[in-house]
């Protein structure tokens, strides 16, 4: 049986859905429930780890036997798991739900075979509708699961021989418009920013995404500051949207398992050389964009520091995986070759 | 009236004779005379400054009315000057050519106008016959013209933090085969190749233009070492088949004159860091070629040195004319902005 157009529509409702719960240890997850003739009956989303998942949230909208004979559209596989909560697929089966659309396929070892078990019930299951968007809503959460940790893209700007500033510390502008436009693009595109103690007391970043007119991506990711200088009372930092967070460095993989539970998919790490080079030394980058400017400019203020990096075979080999115009400068994307 | 076949052939070989002379202050210049019938009755090409013009080296080889008749088939215009020689305009017109075809025009300001002043004579003229070979046989020379010394091309590798070793001074291999083959293949198109006398002690160069199986390029520039330090004994320069010249370094824009009195026309410049900063600093680099490895070194073993710039509106601003995938490596290829 193919999926009607009420399905389908029905399905693009549960996306939206999904982004209503927070991005965090749990997939982003939505439902709906339609009558057999395609009338909303009911939606739902996941609201975070240790609250009912999508579907659950769903029915719980609808009064004992307002489900039998339904159709639930979800975003995600019904689970299989019995964890903080039951299985949903046994959820669903129980209701009475006499057919299931979903997206994307549950990967989680010990919560997949939701389907199989909703077909063996006689309930009508129909996966992979829309299959792409549905993967899209959960990778970066699919990223943090194979990672163990959120994803890390390390940034910086330099010139073509790898300084960051002039010998007396100035470095506005050695990247041109377009390069920063693309930065604040993808800065709206990450949960968390990270920036260094050197940093935020040289440049008194705003580290907020903007576009090119000034104003605020409708997205702002939280702004970190790591190091144990105190961030001065007139920093730009503390008229961000969102509140910054501080955080010692003692420890760099405690930091990010910490910021994901706070929800952190995707961090995005902007420097300055000294804590981009701790991030790398320690194995914590899994992405690498280097805007590199057609400049010279000589002298010590290098954009990576230290690496711990004594002989050439040592040297930290990555992978292009992108090269790119950005008006007059280069964009190089690399991810880190072997691990 | 065209161009007849033998012509065309002649002024091939013409482009061949050209080359038996020097690369140096004059053009290189090739002639051949043919008689009405299309048979070769001499040739000649110009030895360069101070000596005869090719046409005129050409008619030298033939009896007194041997050329009455015949066709000049020339790579460059006859010139219309009096320098060390009289203009072979009138030479060529004296000695009876009744037809003269030639290639490039002569760009000089005050040599050109040997075809018009032939015509006047009622010296049948074609020009501008296989242009572009014959524009390309000067364009260095030309280039030369133009910059008032040799055209000087500056090449580095570098990791992409723009360091050119490790800590401990190791540096091979930072760019992978196909990168160094590059160098290799535009080393053999150059007339001299310039290091330092810091690379020559710690890299030990052979600075021989070689293929991928490790022959010699039949081209081999010059090489020359630039500081007092002596080159060992033993250094492997000292097999290079031209024998190497040094100079103190004292006044890089004077060893670009006598390189180019000895008919360089094309400086490759390897570095190291110190002396290419040097030449950049002086504004002596008219093409950058960075080739740049996707690998992080870290440490303070940079590429390129102190080029003067000590806050960022200084920097070098530098075009980006090339930007290519050389296996792993990038090439960039940059000429300077201003000047
Ligand atoms: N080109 C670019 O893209 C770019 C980007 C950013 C910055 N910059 C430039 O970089 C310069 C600042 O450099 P910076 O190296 O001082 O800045 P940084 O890397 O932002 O800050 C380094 C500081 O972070 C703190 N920190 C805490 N834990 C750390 C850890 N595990 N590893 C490393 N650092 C840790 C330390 O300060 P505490 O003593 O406070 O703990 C350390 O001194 C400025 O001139 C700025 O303009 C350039
Ligand atoms: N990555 C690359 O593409 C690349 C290329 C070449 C070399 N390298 C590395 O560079 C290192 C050598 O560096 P380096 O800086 O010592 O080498 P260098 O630039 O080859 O040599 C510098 C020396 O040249 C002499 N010199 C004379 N006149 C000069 C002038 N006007 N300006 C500058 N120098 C002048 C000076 O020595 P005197 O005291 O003898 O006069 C000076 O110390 C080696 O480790 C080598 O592996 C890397």
């Amino acid at each position: 049986m193919s999926v009607t157009d009420a399905e389908r529509s029905a399905l693009r409702h549960a996306f939206a859905l999904a982004t209503n719960g927070p991005r965090g240890l749990n997939p982003q997850v939505g439902a709906v429930i339609l009558s057999p003739e395609g009338a909303v009956l009911a939606e739902g989303w996941h609201h975070g780890a240790g609250t009912p998942h999508a579907e659950i949230d769903a029915l719980s909208k609808l009064g004992p036997d307002a489900a039998r004979g339904a159709t639930a559209v979800v975003t995600l596989e019904p689970c299989n798991h019995t964890g903080r909560t039951g299985p949903c697929a046994v959820a669903l089966i129980e209701a009475g739900v006499a057919r299931v659309v979903y997206s994307a396929e549950d990967p989680g070892a010990v919560s997949s075979g939701g389907a199989e078990r909703l077909h063996a019930a006689g309930v009508d299951v129909e996966g992979g509708v829309l299959r792409e968007e549905g993967e899209d809503l959960i990778s970066s959460w699919l990223t943090v699961q194979r990672l163990g940790r959120p994803h890390v893209t390390v940034k910086w700007a330099q010139s073509l021989d790898g300084r960051a500033a002039a010998s007396d510390g100035t470095s506005q502008w050695i990247t041109g418009p377009d390069a920063r436009a693309d930065v604040h693009r993808r800065r709206s595109r990450a949960d968390a920013i990270v920036v260094g103690t050197g940093t935020v007391l040289a440049d008194d970043p705003e580290l907020t995404a903007r576009t090119a007119d000034g104003s605020l991506y409708e997205d702002q990711p939280r702004p970190v500051v790591v190091g144990i200088r105190a961030v001065p009372q007139e920093a730009a930092l503390r008229r961000h949207p969102r509140p910054f967070m501080q955080d010692e460095g003692e420890d760099l993989r405690d930091l990010l398992d910490r910021l994901r539970e706070l929800g952190a998919h995707r961090v995005f790490l902007e420097g300055g050389p000294t804590l981009a080079a701790s991030f790398l030394r320690q194995g914590l980058v899994d992405e690498l964009l280097v805007y590199v400017a057609p400049t010279l400019i000589g002298g010590d203020r290098v954009a990576v520091g230290d690496i711990g990096v004594t002989t050439i075979a040592e040297q930290r080999r990555l992978e292009i995986v992108g090269l790119d115009r950005l008006g007059d400068d280069i964009l190089v994307t690399l991810t880190p070759k072997e691990g």
